[in-house]
């Protein structure tokens, strides 16, 4: 019997792109939330979210990530190609049956174990280059103070092209996180079928929402943010590009994922 | 309205991973055919395949690809990190209701949009590392000829760690493709569910069959072989090493593909 | 004795990250003649170098290559990752002595071996990737044809900034190849010093030519073309846009290198 | 005239692959003190150094390093891709007119300005690609504590085969740095020529002791460790490979360079 928890599924079952759940998590952010136009947010929305309301109306949040991330017994992280990745993660304020929720228009991220982890959870991730400004916990000149002051910034490339550019500059620390959030998305799991006839006829197409566990973060810094969405011949990011910027956040976070609740069956009847 | 054929599904649906079929493919191959361990090739085959019989009982063979792809109008060839990819392709005969049928434990490509490609037929698809010799048509020392003693190399790495490598001296041309072929290979289209208590209850898994259209092909050189899979901590790839190699090929390879066969269900009931 | 052509140099001289000269080329080439701003070609020129006149005097050329490399034996063609890169080369127009020269202010490849091989020349390189659209010798909507109407593409990115992009329209053959063409290019050869006190006095700061040996090439195909050059916040080869494009070329092209003029000491007595 | 501390020189001077010193490092390190082959390492050691002698004798050092770098001002660490990069350090142990000092048979860095600014030092510098565990400040199975116990990994690979592996857990506090130490280094700074006939003439061949400016480090961990250096079928690095491993090591370190001193001119006369 062939093994594993995703293909290629093998004799011994240690050959699977995405290991068995739990999945542990823990990374650096850095985070912008900013302001995208009423009207392009909303457009965004997939059926089954409204969107938010009030001062949520058109909140959204760019996260960029350095994550290492590994299974029970942790034999990735003595590997650390298997481990590490870095992400960007855009997210836009909704709200589902009343009660708010974040949702995912892109995400890019450079591994392929992290690709196709996404997809089994209907983050839409495509392959890209995150880069983040590290803090290393020492003086230098070459090295950002975790203090007020501090500069951090990242960027995002898809396919050789420069996507977007963030800087916050620390100034205090701030009692939460940003919003909204991640660690909750609202996705769509959606899976293709190629038999002609049923190329719009999903296998799958349902709105799923993240069960994350045993999340925690550090001390939080805020700052004040800039965010440049660049322009780009297909990718439909720069629709959402930033009407104004909120503020800037950095703070190390982790957690757990090992469920995912099924919220509607998105497919026509 | 959110459109797209995968993932993200976006309001102009432009930004799809995958773009909507027919997927068109041409690609320079360099391609070796190997005799597996017969017990492994048989313990690499889903339910509802039989290992193969007589002369083909173990017969295997490993593509390198350079490939380029479109869709309707070809507006990828105009930027080429969109269109080009390069892939390794293990295959391995079966039997299907005793027809031949090729099997494919593991490949490997270079770009998301292959990859997702791929997972939407069954391809158990890494991102992996393929380089080839190319044939660079005018005489030079830094180019083998297309001719009688011309030699081709190619090799594959995953996560910094070389895997497969092959060289192939040509002698003579031949009347057809090695087998097994790539194009009518069955696969196990397979995802995953992560809710809990359904980790081992896949949302798909099915047999299906590859349908491609409008294949040809180039003169197919042919001439003698070497096929190494070096040791590999977790990717079971070496299992299948070659016990005896065949021979080797090398010739150009179009297609279309804007098909699937779904054979057989194999969730449990 | 440690041995080697460059470093590293080792007790049996195989680790070098360039091998011994003679180096052998032979690669399939998509090119652009264009015209720059005078004034702004002009200011490029180095020392010992005298604008073009005429028709020449703005008459540039960007090149887009997929290289393969090898020294005597071959060996690299055997490992296709040791002689495989592709290479992005600007040329301008210049005199030396009366006689038209070609001067290179900027060149971007994606290998070790072949930015350190380009030094040693004087060749400014740095590592950009560059994708050039293949033509794949079989009929496919996925490869443009070697014919009347076939469109080649190429792009140029540097750290995730795409920084230049080709499209080349064949339309007949041409009897030679574009200009100011590669293989008698005249570089400036520089290494600085370190030293404290001597940073602005390098060690090496010489006008020299290059000498290829054996080039050859096939057919020549030429078409309309266009050729842009995207901003950059710190590479100044925007200044060297496009003010016209005269045609684009298409070829294959073939030469051994072992040898270098030294024209001119350039520092200061 | 043409401005630039390096290559590319350009008009406004903005173009240098290595931009104009002082250059500020801060990074992650991880070490491991080895033993190798006496009879080895005497024969990597250039003509100036002696072999050490005593317990230093065959004392080597493997560091593997996440690095930031800068210049005044600091604007590279707002585009994140110019300013870090992983770099894999071999030291081995020598005496120079008696005196303690460090030489560097092999180094691999994964960036353009990185391997030119190691050239002008004399650093041996290769693409490669190094990968190092991370603590993530925060308690995560999916980071190792910077704590007894926490077990930090690094790889290295070249040209897509895997090179060396370390393995470090860390057990307490050391008092000072691992042995050889890398700011003092001295190297063989060299640079060939091409001209016929000049190949085995060096324009550069001296022995040059690199000059590093407030350099601090963080507290340094301790433990014990193991190190592999895999096959190659042309790097010299497994003629260095351990007979034995003392110690692993896990701190921060920053410095500043912007000299060097040159020792003594090693072509013939």
């Amino acid at each position: 019997m062939l093994k594993g928890y995703t293909l290629p599924r093998t004799p011994l079952g240690r050959s699977s792109i995405v290991p068995h759940p739990p999945w542990h998590y823990a990374g650096d952010c850095l985070a912008v939330e900013f302001r995208g136009d009423p009207a392009a947010v909303r457009a965004f929305l997939p059926e089954g979210l409204a969107p938010a309301e009030g001062d949520d109306r058109n909140r959204c949040c760019a996260y960029f990530v350095e994550w290492q991330a590994s299974t029970e017994g942790g034999e990735e992280l003595l590997d650390p190609v298997r481990s590490q990745y870095r992400e960007t993660i855009v997210l836009l304020s909704a709200l589902r049956g009343g009660e708010p929720v974040a949702f995912c228009p892109f995400i890019f991220v450079d591994q392929d174990v992290s690709l196709l982890r996404g997809w089994i959870q209907g983050w839409p991730k495509l392959l890209g280059s995150t880069r983040i400004t590290r803090h290393v916990p020492i003086r230098s000149p070459a090295s950002p103070a975790l203090a007020p002051g501090g500069r951090f910034a990242a960027t995002l490339a898809y396919q050789d092209r420069r996507l977007a550019e963030a800087v916050v500059t620390l100034r205090e620390t701030a009692p939460g996180l940003p919003r909204p959030g991640f660690a909750r998305t609202v996705n769509v799991r959606h899976f293709p079928n190629l038999t002609a006839g049923k190329h719009d006829a999903p296998a799958l197409h349902e709105l799923v929402q993240l069960r994350s566990r045993d999340a925690s973060f550090s001390t939080v810094w805020k700052g004040e943010a800039s965010l440049v969405f660049h322009d780009h011949p297909f990718l439909e990011l720069p629709a959402l590009r930033p009407v104004a910027v909120d503020a800037g956040y950095r703070f190390s976070f982790a957690m757990t994922v090992d469920d995912l609740v099924v919220l509607q069956d998105l497919r026509r009847p």
